[in-house]
């Protein structure tokens, strides 16, 4: 029995994870967990699973929670010196990094620390601190497993050992993009995109900001970002490859002329599930690929005119120590203007690339250098966009 | 230093293992290699490789390549104990099985006990007495590895330990096939397949036999049931998919939703190379894919009206015994009468299935069973078609 600690219990991976714990409770039990202020849902967890402790973002949210299961034998805690504390927790064998931006570094690496298995679905650790992260990751010899779907694909086709994936003998990495609502638009098109067509993505149901991330095709930057850590490779030994259908997740390329791609329909409680379990398996009730059904796969390559995020995202990691946060830093607040309609949609990457080119860069020695670089890079962005008139 | 024994020097398999051994001096070396007739090329490779032991298929071509090499540090032999002799030698540590039909058989079991790496380029080891083969395997405790692009492919789609790929988590195989020229026909135009329609392979340049095998899918139907023989499943847990672009050469189906594919350029130097350099690879100069090229992949059903052949193979499976001898052996005779313009190509799979069902199935406890239902199956097929008029 693996005991789970689910940081980030409310939202759509968490809700996946706790589908999978459902269906496996010979397997899996849920130790501890934590939301910022969804109450009646983390009532609902609490009725459910049980858990031994669980944290909420505020103490006015834990009272109503406790509140809400009066009786339950439960450990109704708030704040974030308990968030770190459930990660370590003597119950807990894997820690789910569902926390989506800063908040959830830190409790993962507390993870880290303590030795848990790391499943990792926040983006913002390997982005904006990706350095630090890995060498802790090596340091406590703990197992990292990838849960976003396309890290998870590639985790899933490299060899493997009993300490996790591993790049012997690959050549590179075919990283899979579904090209965004807006792959097959002309440039000129491109200059009148609106809030709504950013957000409605072809192929998966998401929240705005990444939604709009993948229209700019900057989810997919910060996506290479993220593979070159975990994989301890550089942009250039990673291929970005546009395939609409969003059947194959990713890829590896090996010396021999093999690719090894991981396939299935999208659904998150595949690639949580692999790293619950790796290196088995478990059932999912996710709906096994029909070749005849898919019919059809495509590939194209991706327009780094149109989609210069994805350049921008090369040029960062090269770049290095803070340049990865501070892109990501103004990316948030780009996107937000652009939601706010404040900029059009392709000022975006413009604002990102000045706000990169302009940043004093420094290497990441602790959170705190990555922290400052973050609001640094916020109130650049904010100025930056304030002082010009796009529209 | 990996000693090499290549059973089958001349052919297409094997001049492409030399390739291989070529072009890694420094992990492979030729030990001993055979040919049946091949003077020529025998000589070739003795002057190129200078293996420590060759056989031919008869004395005359033994002294021919032996007066052709004067001088050189070789033992010129021939024959069939000879053949059995090189795959045993202690200098070999693999067997290259790349002999066809029935001839490759007894030397790829004495391969087998004597405790070498074998890799399985041979058809009818497995087809026809698939039961006898991994039974020897098994018992000898020897890696056995694939050369056929779809099996090995599924063999780099399964997880594997130190002995060779296994099925745990596993769901099910989808086997891929081109579909061949007829793919797109109607079974009105089939009736009227030309001997140079039914060899155009869209795709592989092959020899005449495994064209036409390609064509009306028994070739696949005999990969399915290599299929259920390497990988110890059933024909209902393998799914044949059709996939014109063959650039997937076969997926492996697990219980979480996802599924592994193994794809390449069509070149067998990549399974070849595997083989030999399992679990590790190393370059071989195919090109890359490049999936931008490769534009898109289509997969669709299998038509078992049109290509009843991959459905009498599931049956001749199910049937057990020597029913994939007498399968195989009826096929062989069939296709022959087709090359003549005895029968049409339509009537192949309807001889098969005729002498399938009328002949009685016995237990496979030796290779001289197989020998010999092969033998009676044959006579039975050119009779079949001899008492009818066909054209």
């Amino acid at each position: 029995m693996q005991g789970v600690c689910l940081l980030g219990a409310t939202g759509s991976i968490g809700q996946s994870t706790l589908n999978i714990i459902e269906q496996h409770p010979d397997k899996f039990f849920l130790a501890c967990a934590s939301a910022n202020e969804s109450v009646d849902k983390m009532a609902d967890i609490c009725r459910r699973f049980l858990p031994k402790r669980i944290v909420m973002g505020s103490q006015e949210a834990r009272d109503r929670v406790a509140t809400l299961c009066d009786g339950l034998p439960i450990s109704f805690e708030w704040g974030s010196e308990a968030l770190d504390s459930i990660a370590e927790d003597a119950q807990v064998d894997q820690v789910m990094a569902a926390i989506m931006g800063f908040a959830g570094l830190k409790p993962t690496l507390a993870g880290i620390r303590a030795k848990k298995r790391i499943l990792l679905a926040n983006k913002e650790a390997l982005v904006t601190a990706g350095q630090l992260f890995m060498d802790e990751v090596a340091k406590h010899g703990v197992t990292l497993l990838p849960i976003d779907s396309e890290h998870n694909a590639i985790f899933q086709s490299l060899p493997q050992d009993e300490h996790g994936a591993h790049k012997r003998d690959f050549s590179k990495i075919v990283l899979t993009a579904s090209g965004g609502p807006f792959r097959s638009w002309s440039l000129e098109a491109m200059k009148e995109v609106t809030l709504a067509q950013a957000c409605a993505h072809p192929k998966w149901s998401m929240g705005q900001k990444i939604s709009i991330d993948s229209a700019s095709l900057m989810n997919k930057g910060l996506e290479l970002i993220e593979a070159c850590w975990l994989f301890n490779v550089t942009p250039n030994e990673v291929d970005v490859v546009v395939h609409p259908e969003s059947i194959i997740h990713s890829m590896v390329s090996y010396r021999d002329g093999s690719v090894i791609a991981q396939m299935g329909n999208p659904d998150m409680r595949v690639p949580i599930a692999y790293g619950m379990t790796w290196p088995n398996r478990v059932a999912t009730s996710v709906e096994p690929l029909d070749f005849v059904k898919v019919a059809s796969l495509h590939f194209e390559a991706p327009d780094l005119e149109r989609f210069p995020n994805l350049q921008l995202a090369a040029e960062a990691w090269y770049l290095g120590g803070t340049a990865m946060a501070v892109l990501n830093a103004a990316n948030e607040v780009a996107v937000d203007a652009f939601v706010k309609g404040r900029i059009r949609f392709l000022d975006i990457s413009t604002v990102n690339r000045a706000v990169l080119h302009s940043t004093d860069i420094q290497s990441v020695d602790s959170l705190d250098i990555v922290f400052a670089a973050d609001k640094v890079a916020r109130v650049m962005t904010k100025q930056y966009i304030a002082e010009r008139n796009w529209l």
